[in-house]
């Protein structure tokens, strides 16, 4: 394994624009066995750690992140991780490392096939959130992290923090699950499965080019993006102060507007993947029940619920609660929905305070 | 103005898909107006009518078809309408007329123009709900009904309906709206810009052939689907028995299952065009605001509220029973959503029944 310096992993351009200077990236020169059976013949682990870890290390945070978010916390996360905000480096050494799939420089879709020699595209294999966290077993080793005080996931980073804590129950003393659920219901496909289809109605998508599926990945965000607010949301922020108008509303500029930017900042084939990763996002799988599964945990566990997130509802998160033995529930209230986590840092902050407290 | 017959009206696969032999089209050779000021230099306008008109004219029932629906209410509510059915053309006169800008035989994006040859595809102008109620009002006079007992509309067939009771008041006796709004909101129009983003994506709708946009339109009707359906129904109707499967869900194959078969029978210039219709609804526009065009409408007035509906929600409706004088609102409790409206026969038998009989 080797440590690559962060100006020789800025293959793309996705890395450019997201990652600060911290980026590092570990080479993992050795076969990984994916869930499917399916090989990648070597890995690469984008990460960032911010601070230093304490001899007892007793202050490591690891952060699992969401869909299309990096490596780097103090970008996606601006509220909640930096100098001065609730996660700082001055108290805590936070890691974060990329997970599988994605293209901010961890092993995905653009990367080079080595049987090939062009990027995978759509031949990259499978993965799913048991896979990214095996990566995230592999960084830790090489850390010499032995214990986390807190790993922290939203969203699908929530995913990842349950089936690690589940797969490696004694490495965690605090977990905390934000927005997140146990097993995808058919009702996250359906919205999944309408984002893939938009992409697949790009038929440069089946071109294998770094910018293939480029219109259907900006249809794509737009679609998730209604998942991820509300009605409420939307009629508030969008709402027109022209009662004569018939075209060129706010809220279609505003859905062009989000497509365009995760297009300039994201590729098809990793959403595609991910997507599928997130799909088959089911912690009960091979262990005989979710039930089972959630027991095995043994972090001190919190699990918070936003109460307008239509994506992982609070039935979802009640569920977790319910059997991760003894847990604590806490309900968000958000104007926001399922995006409320990137956005309500003042309730998190206390929230979060409440608990590592004890 | 004539009628053609059923026979040589048969252009496009979607009519002989969907309409029965009941079908007519009234050919208008007139120049026809759009609200936009553009000028369609003749319209047709195809319709059904079921039963026949008594001498009092006091059993004349006027459907007003949702997005993707037709002239042929027997096809698209067979639950309601039909021979022992809620409205069985024993004891009434049914009229339906497919909307200016569909496919089903009335003037749309597939019609031919006339300055060119060959048909409008991208080219057809904007129209609005309050065009498509003009089209109706033409075949109105020109089925010389001066009195309509009962005008029912359900989603955009509810927009006419508005329309139509606010700019006509002296026509209708009763009018029934049913999981409708007086004036889009963000939230809709973020929906169907979703699905206009999905069907640009596909590059085939810019080459203007009859099939043009069809893998978009797929996408595009996975993502109204969303919008039509309930998060409960999905998890229930969509649900997995095996959970070890990794791929291949049930949600997923729902979704591409229900875009095929629109694919099948509709076409992505119509559904364009349409869904900008829908967009520019605001029965305000030009009148000083939905208060005082609210407050026109004179028919007794029944509007119906699915509790379930997230597309458009009660609030919606609530809002259209505040301002309509001395109307009613009647909550449907439905497990569906939106299409609750197509799928609970039963509870709206006995709400029609209980509305008209007064």
């Amino acid at each position: 394994m080797s440590i690559i310096e962060n100006d020789s992993i800025i293959k793309y351009k996705y890395l450019s624009h997201k990652c600060g200077s911290n980026l590092k990236c570990l080479k993992h020169n050795t076969e990984f066995v994916l869930e499917s059976g399916e090989i990648l013949p070597e890995i690469e682990i984008a990460y960032t750690t911010y601070g230093k870890i304490n001899d007892a290390q007793s202050n490591i945070v690891w952060m699992c992140h969401a869909f299309t978010a990096n490596a780097d916390p103090v970008d996606w996360w601006p509220g909640m991780v930096g100098e001065g905000k609730f996660f700082d480096p001055s108290r805590y050494f936070i890691v974060c490392a990329n997970i599988l799939g994605s293209c901010y420089g961890s092993t995905g879709p653009l990367s080079i096939n080595q049987k090939t020699g062009i990027p995978y595209f759509r031949n990259f294999p499978q993965v799913t959130v048991r896979d990214q966290v095996k990566a995230h077993e592999i960084l830790r080793a090489h850390l010499g992290i032995e214990k986390i005080q807190v790993l922290l996931g939203c969203s699908i980073g929530g995913h990842q923090a349950l089936e690690w804590t589940i797969s490696n129950p004694d490495l965690f003393e605090h977990a905390i699950y934000v927005a997140t659920n146990a097993m995808n219901t058919p009702w996250v496909t359906a919205f999944n499965e309408s984002q893939r289809l938009a992409i697949q109605a790009d038929p440069s998508f089946f071109e294998d080019t770094p910018d293939g599926g480029s219109a259907g990945l900006k249809a794509a965000r737009s679609i998730a993006l209604l998942s991820y607010r509300t009605r409420n949301a939307y009629n508030e922020t969008q709402k027109e102060s022209d009662a004569e108008k018939t075209d060129n509303y706010k809220a279609s500029s505003y859905q062009q507007y989000q497509g365009d930017k995760l297009v300039d900042r994201f590729n098809a084939y990793s959403y595609f993947v991910l997507s599928k990763a997130l799909d088959s996002h089911n912690v009960g799988r091979g262990r005989g029940g979710y039930k089972i599964a959630l027991s095995r945990i043994k972090a001190k566990s919190l699990i918070i619920s936003i109460d307008s997130d239509m994506l992982f509802t609070t039935e979802d998160q009640e569920l977790i609660h319910k059997h991760i033995p003894g847990s604590k529930l806490q309900i968000l209230e958000s104007f926001y929905g399922h995006d409320g986590f990137l956005l309500e840092f003042k309730k998190q902050n206390e929230i979060y305070n409440n608990f590592l407290k004890l």
